[in-house]
């Protein structure tokens, strides 16, 4: 594909990506604009001066309205995007609306309905397995027959570059004869890939996989932060909660599917055999190749083309019972982790829960995250023309605790005044 | 209090009540209303007529603005409408404004941010545990040390009235060689109380017991529908998922906590002793009196004021590692049983996993949910002056199956052509 527009040619946006986020100059309100290159095109004033039918949608702070119009709205602004940056006379109307991507704030790109978290990856079940039930099979009896998953925390849900404040909570190792109270201890990332929904399904009415393109506008980065210690003492029987629910961060460019066609891959063999709900003629497994840089540090280069699950069968399964689905569903796939030990997408897998210290660039090892810590999570897949399709990045960085009481409070006592450590008074 | 406005002595909201709801008729934009005797108070005019200062928020199709309002605005609203129906000199004016209430259709009365579902009667994870885990201690070695609970999916939050579909889904029994997959065989309901938030929090800073009616509105009834079957094949490790998030259903009217302040009673003693994140000063047990019917027949009558973790001790544990609220969240507190048998706030309980039939009225004996079925919780507690403050109730009933393909066909094998029942065809 031609363009008359220059797109550096390690840019993650080529003309083929077209990702859609939601952006803000100065004081200016939020709205819908499209990545290419190193710019943003701004494209409310572009679709009102070209009379763009709908093109009110692109003045909204979000991008719930133009999810919400579905698949054919989707493919023509698609088509008309496509034409603008390859067709020569429309350089000038177009130009006059890109605006320098460093000069830009990138807010969340869509409002949150739910957040569904799926756990698909077999080598990270596999490995989460043997690391927190050592004398059972790695795979609980249900994993090979549906695509697990819980419901998230969607009012938390950030998108990249806000900071992670690291939460407080309740843990108690074997050893602990009480629960004690503070700061985790053992916070971690999982580097995942989520797809969110635009068009809405009704209630009482499974989405069958083959409906997985009606519903589904694109794909972005996911980052689940969570506490291991906090989630470790919690989890049973009703899963996690606060070990998950302070923050997920996400990437602030939504990657079409259309962008994604060239990056469809067979997945996995499934066997046994599942069910035939979650059967798929089409494959949907995808060649994306995930990046985690801890402190500028690449620790792990996670496929998601070996995950077990697919998009469209996470979507059956989660409609399954018929639930509905709303526009600004997001679910994500899972921590993705590779077979190799260096395809592992949690610093709990990396470190083996502590026991590995990883080494990053400056010397420093690492086991779980520091205060002052970052994460960046980045992605890209094979597009047309043999360019790169990028993901952009999800960013975070670990701030200190805040608030709460003292750490290490046993449960049934208050801690002598002595042992107050500075800072803020308890809110309570 | 004395009113003009004459109240039956049965009504569950005398004026001492006022629960806020969203309604219509006819044609006409859903607003809000209050309940009040066999009327709704159309708020929007009468505010409008009285010029309220912010009565645009009664406008709205659901309670979020007024509930982003604020415990003051909250205060001053209830004082003003306490005048309204007492005072003699407003009674042309008010009666001007009110609406049968056998002529209204009810709405969700606010839009569900984030939903989390509690676990937080003793006697009721007792229960499960003993049913579910006949090995094990009943409560997990974290339950009296903190109040469980997961993320459920609002999206599929209802309002009393609407109907049921019968959820399909995966189960497999131990001895079952592979799951099966279709309707779930072992409906259930769950009757819980839900603690509506109305004033939201920062990211990054926990909410503490004691601003527990700063962020709280009020409180509504929830029936937390249960598929048993896929809910157990699920579970573990994520917690449920499928076999909860077809649907919840709320009552259409939320009463405020100001209503309910003579409801207030100390709760249980918690031994171990809490952490002091929990400790609260004031008492925030809830005398509510609970019932469930089935088909009409009363099954139980849960005592709310039995609950192990109080309302406060919720909000505090979710908001403990930093987590926000958002305005319109709901948490419920998990099913409501009591000590006694007749006191199980689940089917699951009442018949004992199945094994104990619950004779209805009609002479029919019942395990779980039959198609058709209808079942009603309802509340009260009481008030001031001696009078009781409905909760009103929350009913649905059971519509059958729909889509998906046939029953109980064994994975990995699609079933013969024979064996396929009548009905719609699969939706793949």
């Amino acid at each position: 594909m031609k363009s008359w527009l220059s797109v550096p040619a390690d840019s993650p946006f080529p003309v083929q990506n077209l990702p859609y986020g939601v952006f803000s100059q100065g004081d200016e309100p939020p709205r819908v604009g499209v990545a290419v290159g190193d710019f943003v095109l701004d494209l409310a004033p572009l679709a009102a001066a070209e009379g763009l039918d709908g093109g009110h949608v692109f003045e909204e702070p979000s991008l719930n309205p133009f999810l919400a119009l579905g698949r054919p709205a989707w493919t023509a602004v698609r088509a008309w995007l496509l034409e603008l940056v390859t067709h020569e006379g429309y350089r000038d109307l177009v130009e006059s609306h890109l605006v320098d991507r460093a000069d830009v704030t990138l807010h969340l790109p869509f409002e949150v309905a739910d957040y569904v978290d799926f756990y698909s990856s077999r080598h990270h079940a596999e490995n989460v397995g043997r690391i927190f039930r050592p004398d059972a099979e790695p795979l609980t009896p249900n994993w090979l027959h549906q695509p697990l998953a819980y419901h998230g925390r969607s009012g938390t849900v950030v998108v990249s570059g806000t900071g992670v404040v690291r939460p407080r909570g309740q843990r108690k190792s074997a050893d602990d004869p009480a629960p004690t109270y503070g700061p985790s201890e053992r916070l971690d990332v999982e580097a995942e890939v989520g797809f969110v929904v635009g068009v809405p399904s009704r209630l009482g009415e499974p989405v069958p996989v083959e409906a997985f393109r009606d519903h589904v506008f694109g794909v972005c980065l996911v980052n689940d932060w969570s506490a291991r210690d906090l989630q470790a003492w919690e989890y049973v029987p009703l899963g996690p909660f606060l070990g998950k629910s302070f923050a997920t961060s996400v990437s602030p460019w939504v990657v079409p599917l259309d962008a994604l066609e060239p990056a469809r891959v067979a997945p996995p063999e499934q066997e046994p055999p599942v069910l035939p709900y979650l059967r798929s003629a089409e494959p949907w497994g995808l060649d994306l190749a995930l990046e985690v840089a801890w402190n500028g540090h690449v620790v792990s280069r996670p496929p998601f083309a070996s995950m077990y699950w697919t998009a469209p069968q996470q979507l059956a399964q989660q409609t399954l019972n018929c639930a509905s689905l709303r526009t600004g569903d997001l679910f994500a796939s899972g921590t993705v982790s590779g077979p190799e030990a260096d395809q592992r997408g949690s610093l709990l897998e990396l470190s083996w829960n502590g026991q590995q210290p990883v080494r990053l660039a400056d010397g420093s090892q690492r086991t779980f995250l520091e205060d002052g810590d970052e994460v960046v999570v980045s992605g890209w897949a094979p597009g047309a023309d043999g360019v790169r399709i990028g993901l952009g990045e999800v960013r975070g960085r670990v701030l200190p605790a805040r608030g709460g009481q003292p750490d290490g409070a046993p449960a049934g006592q208050l801690p002598a005044a002595g042992q107050r450590p500075g800072g803020p008074p308890p809110p309570g």
